[in-house]
This record gives structure tokens, C-alpha cells and sequence, in this order.
């Protein structure tokens, strides 16, 4: 296991974010180029990897891995998308980016849409947001009441717990920015034509509550960090430690399934020569 | 537009599979590191598109470019989501693999499934497997009466012109290869335990009814050749030629939509004011 995955796991118990400092490198000492082509040597790694469990999960296997992403905006949820999982074969990756939800989301209980949308066997899910917004913006912006919020802390336990007896290990990362870094991310975007599209004037709106996400963040994360489904705070002011932190999350969570090559369950020779001789096409 | 997607697109009228060549290179002269290279070159552009078409996608452009991927066993479908379909940010990108239908889904219409899995605006859909195996593996097997077919051809050219209507490019490609480089690529797979996932006995059992797969295809392509969908032939023996045609395809399709950027619908110098001025973190 590489240094950073011990050195990113929350600690259990209450949690304050303004400790961990956004900027930092855990278990990574070396400079941005460094990161860089630290990343790039985990792609064989990890594509052997996820082949390993695509071809369990076609070959029977249930084991599935889930990555939840969450952060602030611009915290670097698509970029992370992008460099880190875009290392994996798209064929065995399966995105979900969460929305507000829909009249007909709003329905259902919060972990409806979230269930449609779990990795099938054998896939890598990844949720670009997830059923945390439903205790992060819900509890905010009084979306839901404090008691429903209380609840659904013990609802996503239950419901992760059940995630993982089922053989999906579930990997959450928290996107940990600082309020300047937001800041000069959002700048950046309003100074470039080819970045308009990425700014909401509602996303000063949020900023506005930015000390309130920290303590939503904090009482979800300590509410929700389990044996079963840990939390990972991810300093993510430095996009390359960002990614490289993700890459080495995603490649332990791969190894962890210790999987060999499924076995053939039919006869090797006798296909081989049902191919070679009786072959009608030959 | 590049040489390769003239060359590549399906004639009007009855179709002869047997006369284009499964390792011909139409529309490209190079040798294979070239066209390795040739693919790797359009990388940057196809990421530009894409990030346009995704970024009109988020301003309420009702764009999108859905790819069809059929072909035989071993074609390569898989593959060409790893080479080519990987080049595009994963982030805009949503694959679906269909299997045989579940119970569930025979119980509705053949396209009941496959609407659910539309992309929406602003996406690149790839679809692994499609629509078109109802009346593929449905003709061969005779899963479906002739005459159910027969309506699903002209179902298929209403629901795909129905698409472009509300803005999908629908890009239809056959994987082509041969019978004796399927054989090859089989016993590839049975010689190497690494792949012997990738092996099913069935593979032969269907094999067997290459002739039928081949008139199948040929009527499914003449009957479903449209102006507003039309299919492309790609020779697939050669797997770099292959993954550079798809490419070529997508930037084809991907430049078709001729998005610039989208405007700010909002106000960005007041909004650089509220940013640095009356933002109460500052």
C-alpha cells in the first residue's frame, strides 16, 4: 500500500477540515513533476487491475468498486474524472453525475435514484456527487429538517454497509479546498471566454454558505466514516496531488480484491480443436 | 473532412460485405505506425469538441452524438472503447453494453431499453451492442417472425430519424473482420489463460452461423442506411486502422455540430466584482 492511502484516511470521531490544510502533500514528498509521472506509472498497474475484476464480472464474480466524489465547486471533481479515471478502460467504468434531483426523484426516498445507479459486477462506478448532497446542500439550505437529516446518516450507513457485504468496496473522497483557492478557480473561469460555461452566479451563492458546507462536510464525514465505508479527505488545492491521490486510492481498492485471472470453465483442448478441425468455415 | 469517412460509408441499395475487404485501409495510405500515430494526433482536436459539445450541453444545447458499435465476436468493439472512445473525456462520455434482453425487457418493445439509454444533451453515447441485435441474433436465431423483422427495420429508421430530429448525431458502425481472423483471435484467446475470460463456448455455436450474421448484417445495413443515419463499413482485421477510423468518425461527427463556445448568460464583470469585492470570505 502506498503511504498516502494511510495518510488521507479521516481520523474517526469529530472531524475539522480547518486542521487539514488544503495544500499539503501526504505521503508524498516529492515536486509537481514528480506527481505527474508518479500517476502516470500507475496506469498499468491499475488497468491490469481493473481488467482483473472486469473479467471476475463476467465471469460470475460480484465484486464491484464504487468511488463517490465530493467537493465544493471547482474543488476538481470533473478533473479528477478526466486524469485519473480516464487511466482506466472506459468499457468497465460507469460515470453517474448527480444532479438536483428531479420531481420525480424527489418522490422517491433520497437513495432511490442512487441505487439505479450502483456498478454492476465486475464495473468501477463513479459518482460525480452522490446521496451526500442529500445531507451537505439538504442540511445548508434546510432542504430537509434536522431530523431528517440525523436519519439519513443512518440510512446511508445501513445502506453502504449493505454495498459492501454484497462485495462492492465503496471509496469516498472528500475534494478538500480552501475558500481561496475556490476563489482564484472561479476567477480563472470568469477571465476566460472558453470557461464561461462552468460558472453559476448561484455558485457565489453557495460560496456565500461556504462556512456552513465545512461544518455540513465534518458532521457527515464523522457521522458516516465506517470500518465498512471510510472516509478520504483529499487536499485538492494542487490538482496533480489531487489526482495522484485518487490514482493510488483507486489502485488499492483494486488490489484489495487479490484477484487472479478467472479460471476457463470449459475445456481448453477440446475448444481448440472444435475450432481447428470441425469448423464448418474452414 | 478526413479521406476515411467518404470511404467508409455504406453504399445506397443491396449490400455485399464480401466485397469490401475485412484488412483493406480505405482512405489512408500510411503504414500502421503511422496510423497509430495518425490516431493519437487527433486526439487534441477530439477533446476540444467534445469539451464544446459538453459545455453547450450544460447551457441548454440539445446536442448529442450517439455511436453505434456492432459487430461478430472478437470484432473488436471493446477495443475500440479502450483506444478510441478513451481518448474522450470520460466525464462526457456514457457507454452502455447491451446483453440479451432480461426478462423485464422482453416484456416491453425492443427499443424500450434502448431509449433509456439515450445520451443526453451535451454527451457522447456509445452504445456495445444495440438496437440492431433484434434483428440480428433475432433473424439468425429466429427469436423474432419475419415479419416482426420486417417492422423493425422501418422502427428503427422512425425512432433513429426521430433522434436527429431533437439533435442526436447517430453514427452506426460495423466492426468488419473475417472469419479466419475471428478464428485467429479466438484461439488467441484460448492459447492465453489471461483471456480466457474473454472465451465462450457459444463463440463456435454462433461462428457456425457466420453466413447468416453476414446476410443479416447486409439486409440490416441496406434496410437502415438513411440519410439521417447512415451506416459505415469499417474493415477491422487491422486494429490500429480500426480505432483511427472510429476516430476519424467521431471528429467527423463531433466537428459537424460546429459549436463554438457558449455566451455567458450572465454578467462577468459584475460578477468579478462580487467576487473580489463583496465576497465575505475575502
Amino acid at each position: 500500500m502506498s503511504d498516502l492511502v494511510p495518510a488521507l484516511r479521516a481520523q474517526s470521531g469529530p472531524v475539522d477540515l480547518s486542521a487539514i490544510a488544503t495544500d499539503a502533500t501526504p505521503g508524498f514528498s516529492g515536486k509537481k513533476h514528480e506527481g505527474i509521472d508518479a500517476l502516470e506509472a500507475l496506469g498499468p498497474d491499475l488497468a491490469d487491475l481493473q481488467e482483473r475484476l472486469f473479467a471476475h464480472g463476467r465471469s460470475g464474480g460480484h465484486r464491484s468498486l464504487l468511488l463517490v466524489l465530493q467537493g465544493m465547486d471547482t474543488s476538481g471533481k470533473g478533473g479528477t474524472l478526466r486524469s485519473t479515471v480516464g487511466l482506466i478502460d472506459p468499457q468497465g467504468v460507469r460515470i453517474t453525475s448527480f444532479k438536483a434531483p428531479t420531481p420525480e426523484e424527489l418522490e422517491h426516498d433520497f437513495l432511490w435514484r442512487i441505487r439505479k445507479a450502483l456498478p454492476g459486477p465486475g464495473y468501477v462506478g463513479v459518482f460525480d456527487r452522490s446521496h451526500y448532497e442529500d445531507v451537505l446542500i439538504a442540511r445548508v439550505r434546510g432542504l430537509a429538517k434536522p431530523e431528517e437529516i440525523e436519519r439519513r446518516y443512518d440510512a446511508i450507513n445501513s445502506f453502504e454497509e449493505e454495498l459492501v457485504e454484497h462485495g462492492t468496496v465503496v471509496l469516498k473522497c472528500m475534494l478538500h479546498i480552501s475558500a481561496e483557492e475556490q476563489k482564484e478557480r472561479l476567477l480563472a473561469r470568469l477571465d476566460d471566454p472558453t470557461k464561461h460555461w462552468k460558472y453559476n452566479p448561484g455558485d457565489i451563492d453557495e460560496r456565500e454558505h461556504w462556512p456552513a458546507y465545512q461544518e455540513a462536510y465534518e458532521l457527515a464525514i464523522e457521522r458516516t466514516h465506517t470500518d465498512a465505508a471510510p472516509w478520504y479527505v483529499i487536499p485538492a488545492d494542487r490538482k496533480w496531488y489531487r489526482n495522484l491521490a485518487i490514482g493510488h486510492l483507486l489502485l488499492d481498492a483494486l488490489s484489495s480484491f487479490q484477484l487472479g485471472w478467472p479460471a476457463a470453465d470449459f475445456d481448453v483442448e477440446h475448444e481448440k480443436r472444435r475450432l481447428a478441425e470441425e469448423d464448418p468455415l474452414s
